[in-house]
């Protein structure tokens, strides 16, 4: 499987984030066609104690080529413009494919 | 479910990094006691085109407390000094819980 990764540092209103994240963000983001799964994580800390990472993103699809084809629908440029409106500057965006290891 | 991550960055040799990741790093922390699955992702890119990030994995437990207690095994000590020797300074470790969305 492909994913689109989505990696948020902390935000500085967490409550803001999180109200935005799961009432706005998250119902526009599902609407991208191809979509197979989202999963999301919460970063609670990390070996050392604190971490400067706040949410991790998973967003499955099919291919490169579905990720590719998902990415010029209206959606998912409604998705993008989204996260750059509350996310911007601590949004890391990757494309990854699971490997078996 | 909990997790531990680890986000690696772009390594400098990418031949000697594969080579030590698949053959020494990864049969080290698979004997970790509690990891219920190791999932690994390859970074293809970014929606930009480029990423400064190179691989992501997935350590799943059952539990924060399987965690802590396998953290504290001589298995788990094994791997990070292991990551430490070969990647020290291009990962980034973190502990997170995925969510429903």
């Amino acid at each position: 499987m492909v994913k689109m990764i989505a990696l948020y540092k902390q935000p500085k209103d967490k409550e803001a984030f999180d109200e935005h994240y799961k009432n706005v963000h998250t119902p526009i983001t599902k609407k991208i066609p191809g979509l197979k799964k989202m999963k999301v994580t919460k970063i609670t800390g990390s070996p050392m104690g604190e971490s400067e990472y706040y949410l991790l993103c998973e967003m499955y699809y099919e291919s490169h080529e579905a990720l590719k084809k998902a990415m010029k629908t209206e959606e998912a440029k409604a998705s993008a413009k989204d996260v750059m409106s509350f996310a911007g500057d601590i949004v890391t965006m990757m494309i990854g494919e699971e490997v078996d290891e």
